[in-house]
């Protein structure tokens, strides 16, 4: 706390005068902060750490606890330093440590957290906070603190704190090139409410910081780096790429069961099953505790899930009732105040972490580590009304604001080391992350029920390092179809039908094409399981947002003059033009989700040649164009040369000693490749090199006709496919 | 900073252990805090404060710079400390000081800042803030400290920092008694996602919080120590209390005038002419200059101002042009950051101040003090878009944070001290304030035009001891009419055509009944002044929320149950019922304003009797009715026994020598009283006892015929009214 006495506070090099009293002459000597030009080590290829002041212990990547994957950073292009180094700046101020960035004029800015409004940062001002998305800029369930910018590179401010975020706004007086000075009397629209700062700022309360910065040549590549260095993107099970549906909150165990039965007698494909808080037998705060009227023998209703194909994912909050067997053990951890009258524990600690671990694993998952897939971690973003206040005390030392911004990430390091333990990998929902959460196999959620929002969301996950799924809970037919369309390009497709007694097959008009896109979801299994190996083997995001993609030059970030309005728009404030509504899935498929009661929709195609996804007919290429899909269709479009990898249609997915047949199509008018991942898709001895990649080429014969080749790699690994089928959307092979 | 060098941090009689360690047993020592019980020193008659911990130097009050009215105080009733000391706790962390207040079960809180959405306050969690309104409870232009308990009391935490504050939420693991645990599955609406606490808990974000308790024994009388402790409450000008117009932003001298002219001619009620930034030659920042292409001749126009009676009210905001004349004089304590481009000078600092207060007195207003009104000092509230950084360094030391949070503060204490010097006073509009800031004659406004959030935010100032008006704009003749009927019954009566066309005449179907709302604002001044009075030398609010009023049984805060929905309502939160669209003007008037679009509405009388103000017929009381007004009346109710002066028809307020002819109106079965407070409506000469009360008294003589009579206070001071005449509304005296 002691700024004065802490020599490592000020590093070599560090400009340690006043940062007033260099700029100003006569200034009263008050302001008691130092300035430094913070300095950088390289940690990994193109990864360099500054260590500021003295930082918290708690941060977002201890809390995170994975190790980078420093093999496939290797990899990577050489890269020098991306900043100028004594362009950033550092204040040591008593109350918080202020970090300036600098900022082109012709730069844009990304990320800073999974924002459901805007992909663009620049130009705003929010605070990072981990809550429930409710409208405000920078609270949300993911406020990553990474930004990506167009220049090609990305910084992370590793801090554990609420982070507030100037981007492009807050001109500084010791600014070289300030905005111009307009009379807005005269000035008409030459006046700006915003004028556009240099810098990006970024104030940490506490007495120092650790930042990082990755290196690009792209935007794509930097995040990349961010996510190879939080120890590489999470690979879900295979199953866990298939469908989950959440049961209603006081399901018994034969209603469960019945409506597992209900999907197969429908032929929709079906790979979880959610249970809500009624599996417990007390929840808000909860019991962790099966509950016996509803659930009286829970390993034999486990077994029969099993049976089924499917996986139980079980949903918790994490607040310990008084009643739980489990109170006791983790009373001595608990902080200052209650959520929902339960204990709080302190999770920053490795003990109780322990204590919770040992009963997860003894209790829930050891009944049947087959059928318990994993979990969904509710309520570990906000809102402020229910959790514990930032002044809650823990007994590691930590507050109740640091623990608002990692629990969600203790918890979900915890239960991922309770399913490697097993050797069993698992796919979970959780409703709070922060940085570092790569690697962890969870996917983000809400109780918003925004359909815009909910594809924006999605988007900006690129940005973050996180996954995230739109919801479907009720609705009209053509809303949840709509709807359906959209989670099934998703990260995770789902139906939560917690509070409603609607079911995907309520609506018979739209009944079949529910089950279709659902079967269309399941069979692209190779694709999803490929982009997720990317993800963990290389960094690269699951789902692209349109900037991180090389060639988009769209409507994108420009900025519409406002108009003047006494009782509307006093400021004159523009909006933002973006193409925030669309995204890639993995390298070639671009999706364009359209929204309920939307007839029709723009779509921005990048450069080069796209292509429908359902024809095979070119669509365009680095242009906007509006398509009016059938009711069916969600518009989806494949890159020139493209091909898609599917399986035939199935009601789950492959075990783990089980081959499939093999579909891909290939798009375009141009050859055509992809490195198809495969392992046993369970377990975790991909790990010691129980992979494979395969490559599929497809390419023209000197007749002109297409062929299309699989070349296994040298040491034959995993390969799950029988049959290879081969399909030429556009140019289909003549009949022979 | 150091805390555990800081002996005179742990007060004597702290409980200077470890807090959780007290509680449990077993807990890892890591926490650093200090938990003590603060000690209370009485500082006025039922005013008491406790300094804990070492809080910073700026705090609000400090900022506001005004002494208690000592002698006022001291007329109140005795009282003993409300709070149960013991059960008042703060504890001192790394980060804040957190401070926790005994709430009992059937205690509600209101204040905590001027809030648009809501009075109740109990069961919310938010963080006071200087912002502009825009839906975020804390986060608004008036977030004072303070709040008060209907157990009647009053709490004021003297920080000029952000405050993170609980009111009723937040369980604590120590609590003695703590809500039920319950089982959601089952629980149905027994289970509350918001479970009460036994708490205030307010988070400081320093080293110490200074906080003062204000005795009853009603909340009313809380409200009024608070304000006699700030200095007692604004008292205007007469002529503050008459009517304001603002010109559209690049109105000429010659246009203004005209716009006085056109007032007068149609015989609407004017006594401010508002000039927006144009009156300037550069603003946004500003030049404090006047743009002589406009106005050539400043002086010639003031003149002629006052030739017509009316006073200048100029706008400004505070940043400062690079091209201004007091540019150089102000950049040596200028902060870090600019606001559209221009300086932001450190006014926690005196000498800036002072070259702030020379400029203003000899540029502006020394052109002619009687012309020269006021100011409108606008922009010193947000939003973070534009302001500076709270990370933003000052010279004196202070942060952006300390001074977002007093900046409207500073700017008010030293316009006044400018009118002051000159013996004059003033009657001016800020977009941000603070707690301390009762004494400013500074109305409260914004950009909002939500009709109901402005009845609510004038409402609220009651907690607050700050003065809030409602605006028109623009709008339809029906909706303009709506909103005129309002702004005159708040505490400034005005038009605001700053980027509008429209005036108050546009809509010639409603143009009458707009000149006559005004002109009965112009003849309620007797009623207004008196009110104003008692705010400044009682402590008593000019408005009075309907929890304030003794008596007042409502359908107020009860919360309804919510209903569960999987889309809409997830956490089934109900929604509280209150009354917040009515408040008192005063001892006797109750203003229920009927918003645009509306034809009934309900009102809710408190006990006693009531009735209509127009016809002076029993409305009711102690009950909830419905009115259906005509389109030409506010509704409006008078007390039992009440008393309202009137003047005659006017175009613009009395001046100090003028006496004007009273009508006094009487309501009700009974005898009723009232002290008519009269000065000379311009200076500070009342501060030297050149003031009156008067008391007005009507009572049944023996015959039953109504009887009125005026007896002077023994030393005649001033008294500015010729004939008196009276007018018993409910019982019409019979013909002689």
């Amino acid at each position: 706390m002691n700024l004065s006495t802490n020599t490592t506070a000020i590093q070599a090099g560090a400009r340690a005068a006043c940062w007033l009293g260099v700029l100003l002459t006569g200034v009263p000597a008050g302001t008691t902060e130092t300035a430094l030009t913070p300095q950088w080590e390289p940690v990994a290829p193109g990864v360099w750490k500054a260590t500021i002041g003295s930082p918290e212990d708690l941060t977002l990547l201890n809390a995170a606890g994975q190790a980078p994957r420093r093999e496939a950073l290797a990899g990577m292009p050489a890269a020098t330093f991306p900043l100028a180094e004594t362009e950033i700046e550092a204040r040591l101020q008593a109350r918080r440590t202020a970090l300036r960035f600098p900022l082109a004029l012709d730069e844009d800015i990304y990320g800073l957290g999974v924002d459901f409004g805007t992909l663009r940062r620049t130009g705003s001002v929010f605070q990072l906070h981990v809550d429930h998305w409710s409208g405000r800029p920078g609270r949300t369930h993911a406020p990553v603190p990474l930004y990506l910018s167009t220049h090609g590179y990305g910084v992370l401010v590793d801090s554990a704190r609420y982070l507030d975020v100037h981007v492009g706004l807050g001109v500084r007086l010791a600014a070289q090139d300030k905005p111009p000075v307009i009379d807005r009397t005269t000035g008409g629209r030459l006046w700006s409410s915003r004028p556009r700062s240099d810098s990006v700022e970024i104030a940490v309360p506490a007495a120092g910081a650790v930042v990082y910065v990755f290196a690009g040549p792209t935007p794509l590549d930097a995040v990349r780096r961010y996510n190879l260095f939080c120890g590489g993107g999470a690979l879900p099970p295979k199953w866990g790429l298939g469908f989950l549906t959440r049961t209603p909150i006081a399901y018994t165990a034969q209603q469960a069961l019945a409506e597992v039965d209900a999907f197969r007698q429908r032929g929709i494909p079906l790979d979880m099953l959610g249970l809500e808080p009624g599996w417990q037998d007390q929840a808000y705060p909860c019991s962790f505790e099966w509950d016996k009227s509803r659930f009286p023998d829970p390993a034999g209703f486990l077994a029969e899930l099993e049976q089924r194909h499917v996986r139980a994912n079980l949903w918790f909050n994490p607040y310990v009732a008084p009643t739980a067997p489990l109170y006791g053990r983790l009373l001595p951890f608990a902080g200052s105040h209650l959520v929902w009258n339960g204990i709080v524990p302190d999770y920053s600690l490795a003990e109780p972490r322990r204590v919770f671990a040992d009963h997860v694993r003894k209790t829930i998952v050891g009944l049947n580590p087959v059928a318990v897939g994993g979990f969904k971690v509710d309520e570990v973003d906000g809102g402020d009304q229910w959790m514990w206040p930032d002044h809650a005390a823990f007994p590691s030392g930590h507050d109740g604001e640091q623990l608002r911004q990692t629990y969600g990430l203790f918890l979900q390091r915890t239960l991922m080391e309770v399913f490697r333990g097993l050797n069993r990998r698992t796919l979970g929902q959780v409703r709070g992350t922060n940085a570092g959460a790569s690697p962890f196999p969870f996917v983000l959620y809400n109780d918003n029920y925004n359909f815009d929002e909910f594809i924006t969301a999605v988007a900006n996950t690129s940005f973050a390092g996180v996954l995230w799924s739109p919801e479907v809970r009720a609705g009209t037919g053509e809303d949840m179809l709509r709807r359906v369309q959209a989670v099934c390009f998703s990260p995770l497709a789902l139906f939560n039908g917690w509070a409603t007694d609607t079911k995907l097959w309520t609506h018979a008009e739209v009944a079949g094409q529910i089950r279709d896109v659902i079967m269309l979801r399941q069979r692209l299994l190779p694709y999803w399981y490929t982009t997720f190996a990317q993800y963990h083997y290389q960094g690269t995001p699951v789902i692209r947002a349109m900037p991180l993609i090389p060639g988009f030059k769209a409507p994108a970030a420009s900025a519409e003059a406002g108009s003047l309005d006494a009782t509307v728009n006093p400021y004159a404030i523009g909006k933002v033009v973006e193409v925030k509504d669309q995204y890639l899935v993995g390298d070639v498929l671009l999706v364009a989700p359209i929204a309920p009661g939307v007839a029709s929709r723009k779509v921005t195609l990048p450069a080069g040649r796209w292509y429908d996804f359902y024809t095979g007919q070119l669509a365009g290429g680095n242009e906007t164009i509006e398509v009016t899909p059938p009711l069916t269709q969600i518009p989806l479009f494949v890159k020139e040369g493209g091909l898609i990898p599917l399986t035939d249609e199935r009601q789950w997915a492959p075990g783990r000693d089980e081959a499939v047949p093999l579909e891909i199509r290939h798009y375009g008018e141009s050859a055509g490749e992809l490195s198809l991942y495969d392992d046993d898709g369970e377990t975790f001895d991909y790990e010691r090199g129980e992979f494979s990649w395969t490559k599929l080429q497809v390419a023209k014969d000197a007749s002109g006709a297409w062929h299309g080749q699989v070349t296994p790699e040298k040491d034959v690994r995993p390969w799950r496919y029988t049959t290879v089928m081969w399909r030429f959307m556009t140019t289909p092979a003549p009949p022979h």
